[in-house]
């Protein structure tokens, strides 16, 4: 007999369950219910569509061919109910209990597997005001639609309270329609778990660049109204006022786990539904997928809560062999996430050098600002490299990237390399391709990755943007050695009365001026001269010769250069 | 005691030696020798220059800093003398013969570790009319600045004898510049090391749409003169006349081993210089790198011949490592080879099913075009993948990529995907950064890997464009159903009377129209449909049903398309 498969959820992990099952199996009776009205919108395209680098509406629902229930039925050879909720899971029955949101009926529909790919919300908090006119979620096109009609109509001032990932899209997108606009963000840092504190500072630098006002470090705590209901404003928790026409509440989403929770499935310590290496939840004829579950690390083997469309899709495809039979594991996520923010690309991999510490990691990290193509190659831009390494096993950890050079590329060789448990040598042993307009003849995260061996050998002894910046806060006696010819110094640098300038090649003939017990600390732009001059210092038997990780070009803290 | 250093060559693996090994030993003695008056230029820039995607010859060079023998003393610490040839290694008494070419005086430089970094020459074949007026090779900026004055000069018709990677770089470059253009290669197919028959085909058929001039399969024989010294044109051994005022002998290169075989070091089966994993000669004091020497393929084990820049600035460091006692090996190259022609990125990565055919492997390949970002993004644009994986062990064995998107980034991930010996599965479960602008909720490679899991275990049934050629060619009965709208159908496809159309959704109550026992080959536009009706048919029984791998946007011989 066909085995009947019921899947609640029609936007990402749900349909994808259904076609590859239907393509597996062609007499399985497979229906989606989903309780919008639209169904596999392309979510992740929003900020996009507000920004107008997508112009037509339809283009969020499929383009030329709008995925509805008839679509779903004709091409793909499944059943889907659409603005249909399910209202109970009777696991003895194997039924679920749904209602029809037009009709109000409703009914039992059986299953022998069932699968849960319910989605997660935004989070709407608990504060004064986000009833009212202008605050907006962004969780379906219906609300994207309305975010871009409210910019179309005049609407300038906005504030996106939460500064992760899709604050950070959904602010580049009002920045680049003219709006002027305020990032709030509750943590001192933006997107606290994807950036390191100076990799955040340096977005940080780049969105004030560009007219963004960030207000940090306190939450929101209300909406403001003008009495007629109509949001003016938010105002923080230690009380500054954000003016906006227009409030964005983007400070996270939660897993939709009521009918798991309710049907008595584990949950998780992440509060997403919990599933075994099968995305098998607690019980094993109801699978779960998508933004609903936590996934595993696979570097730490830890819980976490990571929703992202393509990890729904690799989702649907394993529960769908899974119910097949076919024994699919999925492994787990790597920590990736990337995000463009006008002509940002930033993207993370792996742990945060924050994370690494916080698990006993003994780490070593550098930053590197470096050509994503051949410099001489128009269009070519830096991308600024954290690389996160641990120092015993020498393995890479983690990679953040950032800056308008194409960084996500080497984010996905990061990626790959961290799911293989590579070491930083096997990084730059790569054969990655090279041609100027793709690379450099030594790629930029290879160049990375030899600095990180430079460290752990012993040859390379770099100071983070972040040491630097606690010494020149102290009174701590030590020389910032500005190592570019004088041109360049006059220009500008740091403002430090530790400050001095000794142009790369007087270091031979000079360096009696240097007084041998004091640290070091070299400098220049990018950081070639400043390592080669460390070298130098190091062979003439400084031993307190050091130089600044990523030098000027990759420096957070901007109040401290002239 | 400071170690003295020689090394032959200042191009790239020389340099780097160089810089690396001072930046480890402030003490040793180093000293770069080469022959040329140009150190250290950009080799892999030169068709940008001549396209005048490069304006200045002076990035050439190193941009604002020209790298000459006083910006290595000053920068670099080390002595560079140019224009300074090495006419033979004394190894008893640990020197090297050196010509300084400007005075035609002989001295003998004494070394402690002698480098080999002597690169390799452009192949000139025996042929008449090589040393005509208008013949050019493209070796250093010389010979560019040469071509760029001609082509500026008016010179309108270019034959570029040799299809292989710089001859494909090349013709781009000229047919950017408005001339005529034609390639000749010898071989049946362009780039016949890089790319497989079919993939090859495509990139000819862009080419040809571009109006460049494709002539195969026969060598150039003579270069044709006008009787006063100037080429007009190129004759194939087989009797084809290009008609060409400019002709660039791009017939590949040479490893530079004069001197080596000379004096008594092993050369390798590829003919280029034998060295260890250490990168030491057969006489351990003297190391080799760079263009000159042979690497060790890291998939076969087998020696090759891939001279690139980013392997002689991997050599480079490794060889300084070792000079200095580190003991560092270097693995060897992947087969990695990345090209842009006009809007056409291109590149491969690992064995072609050629060459993984050749080695003894039952190989399982897939061809799938898709978009690089998601399809709603302005700019996203198709790149055509080829995988090759083992049937047996389904470790991916090979990528080859090709198309306006950006294909070379999936060519890294597979590039480092391969070094740690992942099968198909592991890339389809990598983390990679998804974001609209980046790529697709299931990244183009990631579709690959998943069509070939499932031709492995059994659900996919592909045919390949050349298998079908086959088919076509032959009178073989079978039905070629074309599985999409009636108007997509009408407005063009296969021309030929075993075609028949039956739109995807027509399937269902129209499959008794086709025969169980016929071989049915079904196509759509992508694949995508193709492969959900080979499936459907398959589960309505048809035991020979199939799809065309990669359809027709992936279908390399035109002559077959209506």
């Amino acid at each position: 007999m066909a085995i009947k498969v019921l899947i609640i959820g029609g936007v990402a992990a749900g349909p994808k369950t259904a076609a590859r099952l239907r393509r597996l199996d062609p007499d399985a009776e497979i229906t989606v219910i989903e309780r919008q009205d639209l169904l596999s919108y392309a979510g992740c395209g929003m900020p996009y569509y507000i920004e107008d680098i997508i112009t037509e509406y339809d283009e969020l629902l499929g383009g030329a061919t709008i995925r509805d229930a008839e679509y779903f039925r004709d091409q793909k050879g499944f059943t889907v109910f659409d603005q249909t909720e399910a209202l109970k899971i009777n696991r003895k029955a194997k039924t679920v209990t749904v209602k029809d949101l037009r009709t109000g009926e409703t009914r039992d529909l059986p299953y022998d597997k069932l699968v849960l790919a319910t989605g997660a919300s935004p989070f709407v908090p608990r504060m004064e005001g986000t009833e009212l006119n202008g605050v907006h979620r962004l969780y379906n096109p219906h609300h994207a639609e309305a975010i871009k009609t409210a910019v179309n109509l005049g609407c300038s001032k906005v504030a996106v309270v939460g500064g992760g990932l899709i604050g950070m899209e959904t602010c580049g997108a009002f920045v680049a329609r003219g709006c002027k606009t305020s990032v709030l963000e509750m943590m001192p840092t933006l997107v606290p778990n994807l950036l390191d504190e100076e990799m955040a500072q340096l977005l940080e630098n780049y969105l004030v660049s560009k007219g963004v006002e960030i207000v940090k470090g306190s939450p929101a705590a209300r909406i403001l109204d003008d009495g007629h209901g109509n949001a003016v404003g938010v105002e923080t928790a230690d009380g500054r006022i954000v003016e906006a026409d227009m409030v964005i509440l983007a400070i996270g989403v939660r897993p939709n786990t009521e009918l798991a929770v309710e049907a008595g499935l584990e949950i998780g310590s992440t509060r997403a539904i919990a599933v075994n290496e099968y995305l098998q939840t607690s019980d094993p004829d109801i699978y779960a997928g998508g933004d609903c579950v936590e996934c595993t690390n696979i570097l730490t083997g830890e819980k976490m809560f990571a929703p992202l469309g393509s990890t729904a899709n690799k989702h649907g495809r394993v529960i769908a062999d899974n119910i097949h039979g076919m024994e699919m594991k999925f492994p787990g996520v790597g920590g990736t996430a990337v995000f463009k923010v006008l002509d940002y690309n930033c993207g993370t991999t792996g742990l945060t050098e924050k994370k690494a510490k916080s698990l006993g990691y003994d780490t070593v990290t550098t930053i590197t600002p470096r050509y994503d193509y051949s410099s001489y190659i128009p269009g070519a831009k830096y991308t600024i490299i954290k690389l996160i390494a641990d120092r015993k096993s020498c393995k890479l950890l983690g990679c953040q990237v950032l800056g308008e050079g194409d960084g996500v590329k080497r984010i996905d060789v990061a990626a790959t390399a961290i799911k293989f448990g590579s070491n930083v040598k096997g990084i730059a042993d790569l054969d990655l391709g090279y041609a100027p307009a793709y690379s450099t003849a030594i790629d930029a995260i290879q160049h990375s990755a030899n600095v990180i061996r430079n460290k752990i050998q012993g040859i390379a002894f770099g100071v983070s943007p972040i040491e630097l910046k606690a010494k020149l806060d102290s009174d701590e006696d030590f020389i910032l050695l500005d190592i570019r010819r004088k041109d360049e110094f006059e220009a500008g640098g740091f403002k430090d009365k530790r400050v001095m300038n000794m142009p790369l090649d007087e270091i031979k003939t000079r360096h009696n001026e240097l007084p041998q017990d004091k640290e070091i600390i070299t400098y220049c732009v990018i950081g070639v001269r400043a390592y080669i001059s460390q070298r130098m210092l190091t062979g003439l038997g400084f031993e307190k010769a050091k130089y600044l990780d990523g030098c000027i070009t990759s420096w957070p803290y901007t109040e401290y250069l002239r």
